[in-house]
C-alpha cells in the first residue's frame, strides 16, 4: 500500500482523450504521460484505437479512413468501442486513476460520445489536443510514425509517406479543432506546435493542472542527459551504506579522467550543466568539470536512517526483520527514520520536470537516485529498479528519442569495488575488474524500446 | 548562499508585466506570486505604478484616467518611468530574479515599451494579463479594491465604486487584450476569469513555467485551512527532538478533544480532508477524527540528522560549533546528514501547490514544518519563521483573503511542554500553564496584514 500519493485525491478518476489529426504526436505525448505517471505510482494505462482496430486490419491503405467506406467505419467503430469497454474495465477492475484515450477524436460528434460515456461512468474527461500545422514538424512526425508504427512495417517509406499524408486528408475533411468558443464547457489542454502556445481550460483538479505542467515542459529539441554515480567512496570501500564520505583515491582519479570522457561526446562549444548532490563525494566526482555547477538536496542518496554508515552485513546482524522486509519489497520498503525508494521519487519529481525542460545535464549522484532516474527515461517497472546494477565509474549516456531512450554506458577504466547486494545476501558483488577495455570505451548499448 | 534553488536558473531574470483593466485582481495575484517565490527564496518584488502615481496625486477622481486628460497622463508617465528605473535598478543591485510590474499595461504600444527596455536589459518578459468580463467578478473586485487600496480610503463607498466603474470606462477605450493572434511572439500567460480558462504562449523556461502552474492552481472560493502540531509526545517529556515516538497521556488527551474543537466551526455537511505526516505522533493525535485522511512523507519534521533524539542540551554539548552555528542562522543551517528549514520548505512545495487548490485541509504536522506552512500563508520574512512560537495543544485557523490572511489560535486547555527554544540558550520554554480560559476558547486573532 503506497503512504500516499502525490496529488491522487480519493476516488479522482480521469480519462484523457487525445484529439488531433495523425502525425501530431498525440502517441508519443500520451506515452510520456503514461511513463511520468506511472513512475509516480500514480496506476495509468493506454488505451490506443489504432491497435484495437489492427487486430481487424492490420495494414490498411488510407481510402480505408475515408468516411464514405462503410467497412473502414464499421471496423473503427468496433475499435473505439472495444477500447472503451476495456479502458472502463480497468478503471473498475484495477482502480486505475488515470486512463488516455489515445485515437484521433478529431469531430465534435466523437468527442460527445466519449464525453457521455465518461459521465456515466463518474470519470473526469480531459481532453488533450495536439494542433499543428507546422509543416517541418508534421513531416518529421510522419517519418517518426512511419519509423515505428505496425501500420507501415515492411513498407518503402516512399509509399509509407504518400499514404500517410492521404490518410491525413481525410481525416481533415471533418476535423473541429477544440476551441475555447465552442468547447468552454470542457476541460481541455490544447497544444499548438509541440508547447509553444498551450491553451488550458477548466482544469479543476490537481492532478489536471500536474498533467498540464508536465506537457508545459515537455521539448523535442535533441539533447543528452548524462549520468554518474560519484566516484569510489571511502565508504564504498569499507563496505558502508550512507553517510558523507570523502572519495577513495581511485574515486578521485575517475574524478580526474570525468572531464576527459565527457569531452569525448560534448563539443566544445556545446552547453552542459552539471548537477550535484549536496554530500562531498559528489562534488569531488565534479571538481575538475568546467561547466556550470548546481547542487541539490533532491539529489542525496537515499537516506538509510538508522542504517545509516552500517554495512549490509551489520544491518543483517542488527535488524534481520527489517533486512528481510526491505529484501522482499525493496521499493517500499522505508528504513526506520529515514526513507524508500517510493520516498526518493517523489522528492525527485521537481528534477525530473526540470530534466524534461533543460538541455545538456550531467548529473552526478548516488546508486539509489540515479536508478530512480535512469528508471524514469528507461520506463523500467517500479519492482524492478531498485535491483538494476549501475557499477561506480561508468559514465551513462541517454538521448530521449521520440519513442525510446537510447543509453551508452562509457567505462572509466579505473577499478572500484562493487555495491550491487544482491536479493537475499548481505555480500557485495565482486569487485569491478579493470577490464582491458579502452579508456572511455563504450560498453554497451541499449534503448528502452528493447524491454517491450 | 543557498545551496540550491528550485528552478533558478543561472542568470536568467524574469519581467512579469501585469495586463488588464482596473479591479481584475491584478495586484492581487502579483503579491500571490511575490509571497509564493519569496517563501521559496527566490529573489521577487512587485514594483506597483500605482503606488509611483500616489507620491504625485494621492487620490485622483477617475478625470485623471482619462486619455485626454493631459496633467494625468504626464503624471502616469512619470510614475511608469520610476518604476521601471527602480525595477532595474534593483535588478541589477540586488541580484533580483524574478520583478513584476504591476500596471495595467493596457494598450499594445505600452506593453512593446516594456518589451524593449526589457530585452535590452537582458530581462525576460513574460506578460501575465488578467482577462475578466464576468459582471460579478468585477464587482466582487471593485468591492475589494475599495475596501483596500489607498486611492479610496476615506471616501464613502458608493461614491468610490462609482468613480471606479468610470475609471474602467476610460481604460476600456483603448484596451487592447493579448491575444494568439497579435502577441505569439511574445511569452504569455492570459487569465480568462481568474483561471477558468488560460492560454499559455511561448513559455520557455522552467522558471516561467513554474509560476503558470501556480497561478494554475490559485481560486478563490472561501475556505480554511486549519493547522495543529501533533499532541505533546513521549519525547516532548523528555527534551528530545526528533524520533518517532508515541503520544504522552496529555497528548492521547488533546487527541481525543480534537474533534470537538473542529466542530465547533466546522459544519457537518461541510467537507474536510485531514494530512498527516507518515510519524506515529500526527497519526495518533488524528485517530478520533472521522474526516478522510492522507499521511505525506513531505509533512514529517525538519530531518535532525546526527542530533536526532537528543536534548538541546546535549547538542550544545556534543556538537558546540554546530549549535552556535544554528542559532546564528537557524533557517540556513543543515543538521549533520539532516535538513535545514530551506530544505524543509523545497520538500512543501508540492503540499503548498496543493493546498492552493484544495478547500478545507486540517494539517497535523510538526514544529518546524508547522513553521514554514504558516510562513506562507501568513507572509512571514525568512530569517524570522524558524523563531516563531507555534504552542502545543492549539488549533490554527487559517481564512485567506483577497489581501491578508486572518488567522485564529484555538486553545485546547490541556497543558503541554514548551518546546520553544529562544535563541543562545539550550533550555526549553517555560511549561505552558493549562489557563482559565475555557475549552475551544479564541486565544488570539490577527492577521497578515497586520505586518505590513
Amino acid at each position: 500500500m503506497p503512504v500516499y500519493q502525490l496529488g491522487h485525491v480519493d476516488n479522482l478518476r480521469i480519462c484523457v482523450v487525445m484529439v488531433g489529426l495523425p502525425a501530431r504526436g498525440k502517441s508519443l505525448i500520451a506515452q510520456k504521460i503514461v511513463r511520468y505517471l506511472s513512475w509516480l505510482s500514480i496506476s495509468t494505462k493506454c488505451f490506443s484505437v489504432g491497435s484495437y482496430r489492427r487486430k481487424e486490419s492490420a495494414q490498411p491503405p488510407a481510402q480505408f479512413f475515408d468516411p464514405s467506406n462503410e467497412d473502414g467505419l464499421h471496423i473503427r467503430g468496433q475499435a473505439f468501442e472495444e477500447a472503451i469497454t476495456d479502458m472502463l474495465a480497468w478503471f473498475n477492475n484495477s482502480n486505475g486513476t488515470v486512463g488516455i484515450l489515445d485515437a484521433s477524436n478529431t469531430t465534435r460528434e466523437r468527442r460527445e460520445r466519449v464525453l457521455k460515456i465518461m459521465r456515466e461512468n463518474k470519470i473526469e474527461p480531459m481532453f488533450l489536443e495536439s494542433f499543428c500545422e507546422n509543416d517541418e514538424m508534421v513531416r518529421s512526425n510522419i517519418l517518426d510514425v512511419n519509423a515505428t508504427s505496425p501500420d507501415y512495417k515492411g513498407l518503402p517509406s516512399d509509399v509509407a509517406i504518400n499514404d500517410m499524408y492521404e490518410k491525413i486528408k481525410y481525416y481533415e475533411r471533418s476535423y473541429e479543432p477544440m476551441e475555447l468558443s465552442n468547447d468552454s464547457d470542457l476541460t481541455f489542454i490544447k497544444l499548438v506546435n509541440v508547447n509553444s502556445e498551450i491553451i488550458i481550460n477548466r482544469i479543476e483538479s490537481y492532478m489536471e493542472s500536474r498533467i498540464a505542467y508536465y506537457v508545459m515542459n515537455l521539448h523535442i529539441r535533441p539533447r543528452y542527459i548524462w549520468l554518474s554515480r560519484h566516484g569510489e567512496s571511502q565508504y564504498n570501500l569499507e563496505g558502508k551504506i550512507g553517510g558523507d564520505a570523502d572519495l577513495s583515491e581511485r574515486g578521485f582519479k575517475y574524478a580526474q579522467k570525468l572531464p576527459d570522457l565527457v569531452k569525448q561526446y560534448i563539443k566544445d562549444h556545446e552547453k552542459l550543466t552539471v548537477w550535484t548532490s549536496t554530500l562531498k563525494r559528489t562534488k569531488q566526482t565534479a571538481q575538475y568539470l568546467t561547466y556550470p555547477k548546481k547542487s541539490w538536496k533532491a539529489l542525496d542518496e537515499l537516506d538509510a536512517g538508522s542504517c545509516d554508515g552500517l554495512t549490509y552485513e551489520e544491518i543483517a546482524e542488527r535488524f534481520p526483520e527489517d533486512f528481510k522486509a526491505r529484501d522482499d519489497n525493496k521499493f517500499e520498503y522505508r528504513y526506520r527514520g529515514g526513507e524508500s525508494y517510493r520516498d526518493v521519487i517523489i522528492r525527485l519529481e521537481p528534477i525530473i520536470m526540470e530534466l524534461e525542460n533543460q538541455e545538456n545535464i550531467l548529473i552526478i549522484t548516488h546508486q539509489a537516485v540515479l536508478r530512480c532516474i535512469y528508471a524514469y527515461f528507461m520506463n523500467v517497472p517500479q519492482e524492478e529498479s531498485p535491483w538494476m546494477s549501475i557499477p561506480l565509474h561508468t559514465l551513462i549516456r541517454l538521448e530521449p528519442r521520440a519513442y525510446e531512450t537510447l543509453v551508452t554506458r562509457i567505462k572509466a577504466d579505473i577499478p572500484a569495488v562493487s555495491t550491487y547486494k544482491e536479493k537475499g545476501t548481505s555480500k557485495l558483488g565482486e569487485s569491478s575488474n579493470p577490464s582491458k577495455s579502452m579508456v572511455g570505451e563504450v560498453i554497451a548499448t541499449s534503448s528502452s524500446a528493447d524491454k517491450k
